[in-house]
């Protein structure tokens, strides 16, 4: 709530349009609903544009299902990510709509079908190995009403696999590019494009992979502009992002 | 250049229309114009957007120098980044219109004016120290053609100085957020607005700050969505990528 | 024992008040009781104000009983941290009274009533994950005789969740915050408050949450001042020493 | 603000005893001053009860004696942090009162005087080369209001000389454990008082003490209870946390 | 074989004492016995005053039983360390002088009994978690012939229980400390003995621990002098020198 | 493709030799076939002397049985590296060449034999827990066509055993050296032969062994020259190298 | 000298052909020089193909005059790497032979010819700031007798500048290629090859580039086969070892 | 002071031999001397057989000064560890006996003789590089009463120039290894040796060096028994230890 509103809130008060109890209320309002083990944010849609996504690891299987339960009584699209088989069987009992995608290890629920922008989102992935972060993201870009289009097993080690599908890269409005190991994809890619590229480090790899750090800092030395980085394997934050662009 | 591209240049040949030599000069010839130390990548506009930028450490002035005198032939406007005040006085010499700022480091030379998209870039910096940066990334976005709104030293420590600049961030088409020590604003930032956030760890800190990691690390494991980090004290990565996105 | 101490015994005796053996007895008698494997240390009560408490990892089940059946002999409250629902098993035998804190693993036998003091501690905690972190704190501050309020899941990504309890966390004497990921949150209230802050990084996150690394460094280089930091995962030393800052 | 004030700044508008610009200012007020540089934080003091501190460290000394300067129009004691003899010179032309603690490298303004509290601080320090960490503790605990006791120099090696410091050490209501290498001291310490401990690591050490990292480890994997940890070198934060600590 | 040794010996073959191919296999002979997966070191008690030792850790059953069984054909004692249960039933099966002690995971057959020196070894540690690997510094030591005396769970935290054992700790020839968590138990016992610190630091502890890291900094950042540190959880190595300074 | 062969092609199609879309095929055939979760790269063996070999880690079994079935229309050797007994199973059903070696869990369909070169390649591995990284290099560099010569177990603690074997080593052409703990045979190797010797660092030891980091570190920085290194635990990568040397 | 070349030895011996004497002397001559603070290896060129190479940081400018005033004594070319201009003003007195390169901070003193092998060796290097470590390999291969092609500025944000000189590339019988930041070139070029690459890590980059850090664990996790690491900056240990494949 | 000693003083007091105030000050008297800034350790030699050493970094020219001033009232020979020029010209003002060692950077003032051991330490070192520590270990086993035989560079890259000086070593009752980079030599020489080995890792070295890292790391992963480490670049506490242990 800015300047402006305040005041157009105060001077309707002050001409008795609306009540002082009103006037709390929206100024104080408690945007959320506490379920006692977790505290759901329903304004969070209204503040950044998307609904809240339920990470899942670390939640026991009743703490998923009361949250996605609370979700269910308003009417956004509901995503669950880093989600077990089991917890979507629980899911399953109160939602006949929900679906799991196993690769991805999400659970989406969608519940009101949005037009999706003309433009598309490339998510780009350097080996097979690397293909359920880029699910994620994948499954992400989709249920927030976008679409996507993937070009998978295109790593540096036979880069004339990427040169093929280079074309359809340089169309998208933003890439998300997929990368274990020494992550250099997102430098190729980065320098060969005119659209933001958000590179995805996974931990795929051993020994010097340090669970994904090569990736990560390579990543974020890239020598290429236009380049930025989110967390080892968070094909979520990824997607998120891209959504984010691909509706500006 | 792809498929359909190649089709047409290879007919036109086969119908006479160009020559053998021709066909081969678009296909092979040089992008770049090798410099001897340096292969100045004159195709990299066109490619990707954005002419070629200097990134002057690790380079001898002579050689920042040539770069520049050799792009002066064309017609970009020109960014040398961490430029000492030498380098300036010698890129001085052969462009008047050189500028150098101080405290971002950086040289412009501004030779064409394009006009801005509607939309602003908001730079959000946390505290004073980090202005540096944060005037790297704003000069980056105002070379190529955007307009900027910098919001400086509203640290998480006293956060009412950052909801009273809200509104302004919250109107930006993307916000470019650059803190050191423990990172912490682009997590509040990324919970408080619907627009893509790029965070900037800086090396401002001493002890447990180990150079910039610990904003790094903070940064990349933001529990906000919507937003992607790159390198420490990258305040032109983050520019340029701002840029790409605002005027997409 | 300090100089004027040791004057008293020492004239004590040389007046024949009481024997030489007594003397060496009361300066060098052994404080602890040793079982073989484990000194337990009668005297820390006296010493720190506080009874040793048993940290049950890498400690076999026999092991903890044992302390334990030594520690029922005195008369303190008796906490065990770190427990497995076997040892607690084992406990039952010996003490009816003893009760176990799933979330928090740990075994309480509470044996003396303590009027707590007036004032308060507030448990701040970010994510739903860090929960067991915060209840291990909680129970610890309880059991040494302290009142608790607890408020979770307001992280810095709904920072108005934050916002709407802070009347109850400033109004504390000391407040714990537990958050994992980026440890943004100790920052955050810290700044909001005139009272000392105990942050403790949790292992909660993933990639480049390097098992607590992020918040850890985080907390450590908090731009707020009147923070200060315990050990990963570690909410019963927290606990501890909000109840010593409790009972000033 | 919570609920019930603003009840009652409402009521007041209604009654028309206040106005709407009033209200207006009273709830956006901005409750700092923009110095271009630096939005000092002038409520700080009602909010967390301590005065805006300056950090020096990466500001130049224009800066510094442009917040000191505003800071002048009000009547808190100053101090000013990690400052170089020519910021002090700077300081010196805008207040006579200003003096210089080289070891402690800050600046202090004293313009009021505070009765202390009954209870000290203590303040531990294990070598010779940690003094310049303690002084800065010392110093900051000092303009803040509070009496300190100072035992340097009774490191690991030497235990008898804390042992004879020991009555001084637990009669006080907080101790700070100022310590480098390996940081063993607070265990120590922390093991033998029934008060809080505030541990303060330094970069004193070579080789493996990896600039502070190892007391820093250390002393965060304390066995001993009721200690807690500041970042590597942060003397100031130890006294700050301490005064407050001290003057609940 | 020293110059000396090689000149007696050719002066023998000079003169016809001995032929030239005993000369070859005097000077080539291979002092191991191949086994296909190992070369046994028959020679290492004659070089190095020990016979090997079989760290049996990523070695299978059947490989420690073949290395047992050949040195069996010898007439050394032996140790065998990090050996599972499985392991001793295969060797008991070939050895019924075999023992394994199940806290040091260690394997030992007796086979002579030497006269152990006067002095003792004194093997300190600091909690009951780190008995394993203390125990297994005292059965390689004991297997080697020395007398061992054992002061366990003194940690500093009550330090007192060091100070009631001190005297049997100064009066040994050299002193094993194992610790993990801080890590300081080595410099405070190598502040009040004269006799060399073999400091063991061991992967007890969590978090900011990270498997024993703490510990080894602390150890090797050490403020007394005289103490020297093996590798993590190495009770083995500890063992094996202190046998070795015992015996000189 | 380079200029020269590129003006043949077009010179041919001018003249009527070759179509339009031949000249296409030649130009952008997709030298892979696309299996959906994988990209066989079919022209690696043109390109890099070496078919497409299969890292199994993170596929899973019906990923792997799909590559290979597709490599199997041609006419290449085929390895199958990180490979599980169960994986085994389903490329046996389409493969009866197929060959399972447990030891370095790799798959191998020998199909074509090919003479070796007349030099051979030597594996050199310190311990009896290095073996499985050893045999993954020899079983590597014999599928590819090299005659190997192994000498295991001859690590430093008993250097004797290295140079009974230095004459074999000497007379190979490139020389692999497998090491975990600290790492330092490559460092004796490197400075006793005049041939490129190939260190293979290996995840074996403990504590500050860090998962083969110690042997990492130490080899990149040996003080013998003619010594490089590949990732922790990569036999496949040296006996891949050593091949390509040997083949030279 | 191995078990054939000794029994000839002691047969010579035993027939009076040689001394006892020479035989020891050729037994156990000290193959080196003792020049007090530095022992010159006088063997290695019989014993690795190539003489003793000074390495000049954190030796003092008379140490290595010294070493190679004794190496004048022979025949060998003489290099000298991390050289500074004093280091060769003081050479230069001795030999007026001896050659600065300023880029590469070496000394060379050539003083015989050899006709190079046919084949040469490729160095490719990323960026302009990575041409000293390039040179520093450039020298070494040079010294040591091979043909050398430079390409340099080739790295991964323009790659079409790579595939430029691809041919010339792969014609060469080993590639060295340097690179700093996210040290992405090697996985590329090792991707495109059929010949070793020796991949050269830089320090050159800033933040997360950790002086090197992320171009070396890159490297080292590179999904291209044949690709194998040196040291970070270690040009000379890359030419050294080229030299070696290349005369092979 | 054990119980024996105390039950002897309270029983002579009780006889009326000593007074009440006397056995206080035997009980309670300070053994160190305050200096201000330093608490000289008078009773050091006593408890641990040695006088307090200076460690001069991080210290005043005054402080030194001071703190040997009090020494020089004592008889204890004198050493100070990383001393400069400039606090030798200080304390060669107070004791004409000082004398300065550069290259050790030591402090030396002899002041009464004892007769050495018979035995002697070998000071083993691997590069010209790594002298100043290892002069650091001698001038500190001299200082402290030994015979010292030194036996520089003789590091792995030429394995010969240590089995040359092998039966020297072999000798020693004690060895010191001295080394840097990969650190492998004391592996080597404990793996031929029937004595202690103590290992000092120096910072010698660059890129994966990482400040002596990789040689520190490689000791304490030693797969030679016998071997103990000391901190990078501690010659002095391997020179002190080694002194222990020759006088045993």
């Amino acid at each position: 709530m800015n300047h402006e509103e305040l005041k157009i809130l105060l001077d309707q008060m002050k001409d008795g349009k609306i009540g002082v109890e009103e006037v709390i209320e929206k100024i104080t309002y408690l945007p959320f609903t506490d379920l006692g083990h977790t505290k759901v944010d329903n304004h969070r849609e209204l503040r950044t544009g998307y609904p809240e996504v339920i990470f899942c690891e670390g939640k026991t299987i009743i703490q998923v299902k009361d949250i996605i339960a609370h979700m269910l009584s308003g009417s956004s699209n509901i995503l669950a990510t880093r989600a077990t088989p089991e917890m979507f069987d629980a899911v399953k009992d109160i939602s006949r709509d929900a679906e799991y995608h196993p690769l991805a290890k999400t659970i989406t629920i969608r519940r009101k079908e949005s037009k999706p922008p003309d433009t598309y989102i490339a998510i780009v992935s350097a080996g097979t190995s690397d293909i359920p972060v880029a699910e994620e993201a994948a499954i992400t870009a989709g249920i927030f009403g976008n679409t996507v289009k993937k070009i998978f097993d295109v790593g540096v080690a036979g880069i004339h696999r990427l040169y093929d599908n280079l074309a359809e890269i340089r169309k998208a409005r933003v890439i998300i590019v997929v990368a274990g190991m020494e992550g250099a994809l997102p430098s190729i890619v980065g320098g060969l494009v005119d659209k933001p590229v958000i590179a995805v480090p996974t931990s795929i790899g051993y020994g010097a992979s340090f669970g994904g750090l090569s990736a990560l800092l390579g990543m974020l030395t890239s020598c290429a502009s236009g380049v930025c980085v989110v967390n080892i394997d968070n094909g979520f934050g990824a997607g998120y992002l891209a959504s984010m662009i691909n509706k500006l």
